[in-house]
């Protein structure tokens, strides 16, 4: 617990759903071709920095807010609330834990929005005015209930799905989200000694929202990625074709997680980027789910099928930083190269 | 508005999920040999003159329960609420609204419930308390994340999804589950003479946990269909095959719905009652979604591709009743057969 | 038996496999954007009035010709031969059988080639010396066997794969190529009278490399449909969102095919000639394969699945002709509207 | 060139396909309930140690004989010929070079064959008299077209597809099989001193009937592994679970290969024979295909998305040899851990 009276009946949900975030790199043109081009993307607005991109899934103006820094990491992410009344709400909630940043009047596509830091230093804020994407007539789909004509080009992705943030101390993170904002725990790595290695919480009934794991560098306020949705696996494999031929680097993937059961595959955009491409998983509707814990030994396994992750990444994140091997962090839940040949 | 104040402040979710359906059969033992051997669902009790079952994603102890009777049909459905509170705040807005028949100790796997009737005549029931699923060892999955191993059996559907009721009266019945329940509409067909021909309301971000359509027969209280999840659309084409090759009749599909987007496919099993084995459709994050209209015009070019439904699709229910044609409503939202080559 | 002496002693497969399709088309300029951005093939060449183009999988440098010409309809169809020798000696048999048309120099992308034509009247033409094409530095795969960086453009269509021509008689045409080209029959569809409704058949393992079907117009010469196919059954489903959104009318499918099994979807291409996108079927390996035989009461059950294909699959063809119904040939193939409800 | 006379004319096709293998097995019971009950295999025969089975898509009587044995490993392979006369022939061929044993009379579903070894020591034999698989009333398949019902168990694999044989020289095997049985070469690896690391050759479309790879252990007449097909990538990543929630060591995969872009599962049957459980690859129908030659560099980015497959699948083999690390060929193809992170 955060020593925080949160005063606020259960099961009140006020975080809606994960807005949009605010990517930086490095590598502006290259990085805007990559999302538009290869993930396909449409681009809806620029300003200043800032070049605004949308899935053909997303339903509000923008989901993905692409910014020209010295580094690359995440700028910040965004919460949707329920109503204004969710929105002052947990407003006030942080502005008594001490980590609110103030009020903003808003952004291109979205309303007031109150700004916060969690522990390890990662923006965020809240808002609820959004604008609905309006479609051009070459915009709009056959489909009434689909946002925008499904784009078909690249790997096609379908929506914003949710954020994977490295920090040095999961725990503090996890139950900062969960006492203030109302996100529920879901599924988590607790290695043998204790620590928390990582978490997947979440307000929706996907499994993530967003994820907490272990920055092995004891850096603050890194990014290991940001996830875009596809309606399918085979979407997923498609889109490694994509990658191949695009000559986009290839982290792991396709393959299957254990953890969330999500079809993954994760790749570098030019800015430095890490980025997965999802499909799958399952969805929780039981109001009283019990967190599934992974132990250290089960972690060690491996992903859903055995595949081994390469070790970058537990170590790789945005920004970039240099860090001696013998000052990072043991991360014992790299997967053991386990003996492939029968028993 | 029913005229009912329900004087609960918005938005809490009270409902938070579908929780289990009881299918009427004639047929018993054909019926629960197909749930079994062509579905892939699982026995897991037996009582009286009703067998329960469960699909290898489904939480609780069962979703399913397959009682003999002189008709088909179904005989209730079953919603899990949030909370205690939210069980005893609804079951007094259904008592002051005059519908409702009162508490029950419960079932197996559940705790005490409330009845009630919609306006239709629907049998209904709201409660809390439910037994998590506990696999037998053998029954065990090897992803933690996974209530029980994956059959692989027959078609090997996930989970129980939603319900299709068949009506006199759609807008009753919708304003009903949102004003009392917190339903929230998502999508519905109003025909050109004002007419709501069928109405897809939820309170999960799925399209709909329960949909309304109109019955052509006049009847009250009978059932269009009861559908299961599968995966992803290679399931359900997998599943088509599975149904053809045990002479289980296809109605229609496996195609695309353009209402829900989702990939159907209906048969029926022995005992007369429609299923839907289905995938895909979409996920509502936004906390004012704007329901989707959809006109006789739009509803009249067919599903997503332009295939045209069956008319047994707008006319057969469970119970099976004998009407006259004359006597039947007439049906404006039938696809007309276009003209299928080239202008 | 054409009653000509063929004198090739079996088991020699002297045609290889489809080498191009030449189209006809009305409207050159939609036919080309329709092939490039919906179906996602690359333009080769431009000679005359024609426009080459390929699929990203096909080896040849084209696999499809596109003509100006006043009416729809297939130009010609070309096979490729195993050898200069399989081309010679096919050529004489053409020759001696009395519907040769001689030899061309070639065409773009191909050497000489013999002409002649069925007896229905499509035109055919035989070659051995091909092109292989040679992608540019932009066009080269980053796999070394896949001939060409494949598109993800539109619907994506790995190959040109097969064509179904419409004709008076199809037993004489079925034996024509199987007596003088070596042609083997996999699957036909024989009615109660002893007429062949239908012939699939292939030198290839493929179910069919090329398929006759009945005119419904008595017309000679018209074609029914060119294939392209798509690595699976997600593609062909993802096609038809293709298709929907860029207005192309769908006249069928997608759905499954109980002769060959094949997943198929058919539109209409600007011009008028129909199309199939399709995945799926199965190979034929035994040498001493035994042709399937559907009768008219099988054929009439419909596709796999149940579904009754709209009568312009029976009648529609191009060139597009004019026939008072009367004149029309009954065609007791078309299925029945089966009742859909359960016995 | 073997130095042999061949003789025969091109291009006649004399070996119609792979038609059947014989897998050796220490653990017979547990081996039997493995291809039945995770495949999704069908017994169909008994006689003295071995079990004879088929995939649903096998048109053959039997395509797997399983034969008690000490050790596991291949029995032999089996291919059918085109005729009668193209038996003779070939047989006439291997007993001129020396490496026939002679005929049999035949075996449960199949009449006379010329048995021979290939120079690794590899039993093979030429059969051309087959049973066609009768399927009895309950396994008659609702799909004329379809050999048996498909059986929906398990991974439910449709039919067998190749065999990968470990061999101490691949140039001499590979053309031995070209020159001798008119198999085509369509892929190998030629590592930067010239050796030849492994040739995938066919005398079908498909991209490899038999491959030969090194042995690291300089054993000779091992097998790699057997590998059956499934009708898309869905029911490989669909097998990846059911060999997951059936404890079947799971090697590799899934994932996609570069050379013949296979999409692969790989793992090890209780007898600890590799299998595969493959679907994807493309056909190959040029006449005049040209070899597609991987270089070490090539060979060693790993599979087409980068997966590094484990040491296992370049040193493990059946029967199981136990070799001293420095007594074992070196690998140079074994793929590099290359760096992850963007560059």
């Amino acid at each position: 617990m955060t020593g925080v009276d949160v005063n606020i009946p259960e099961p009140i949900q006020d975080v809606a759903h994960l807005g949009h975030v605010e990517l930086f790199t490095p590598k502006p043109d290259e990085s805007l071709a990559f999302f538009i081009n290869v993930l396909g993307m449409c681009e809806t607005d620029r300003a200043g920095q800032s070049v605004f991109l949308r899935g053909a899934g997303d339903y509000e103006r923008h989901t993905l807010k692409l910014t020209e820094n010295a580094e690359a990491g995440i700028g910040h992410m965004a919460w949707r609330m329920v109503s204004p009344q969710a929105l002052q709400r947990r407003a006030e909630v942080l502005e008594a834990n001490g980590c609110g940043r103030g009020w903003i009047e808003g952004d291109l596509g979205h309303g007031p929005a109150y700004q916060f830091v969690d522990p390890d230093g990662h923006r965020m804020e809240l808002y609820y005015e959004a604008e609905r994407f309006q479609p051009t007539e070459a915009q709009r789909s056959r489909l009434k209930n689909q946002p925008q004509r499904y784009s078909h080009v690249g790997a096609g992705i379908r929506r914003l799905d949710h954020v994977n943030l490295l920090c040095n101390d999961v725990t503090s993170n996890r139950v900062f989200m969960q006492d203030l904002l109302g996100f529920k725990l879901r599924e988590h790595v607790v290695l043998d000694d204790g620590t928390e290695a990582g978490a997947w919480i979440s307000v929706t009934p996907l499994v993530h929202d967003v994820a907490y794991t272990l920055d092995a560098t004891r850096t603050r306020g890194r990014l290991h990625h940001v996830a875009f949705w596809t309606d399918n696996r085979e979407d997923v494999l498609r889109a490694a074709d994509v990658l191949l031929e695009n000559d986009v680097p290839i982290e792991t993937g396709p393959s299957k997680h254990a953890l969330t059961q999500a079809f993954f595959l994760y790749g570098f955009e030019p800015g430095g980027n890490r980025f997965e491409i999802f499909s799958g998983g399952y969805l929780i509707f039981a109001p009283d789910w019990q967190p599934v814990v992974w132990t250290q030994a089960e972690r060690a396994k491996g992903q859903a099928w055995g595949l081994k992750i390469p070790e970058s990444f537990h170590t790789y994140g945005t920004p970039v930083v240099t860090v001696d091997r013998e000052q990072m962090r043991e991360m014992p839940v790299v997967e053991r190269t386990a003996s492939h040949t029968p028993s």
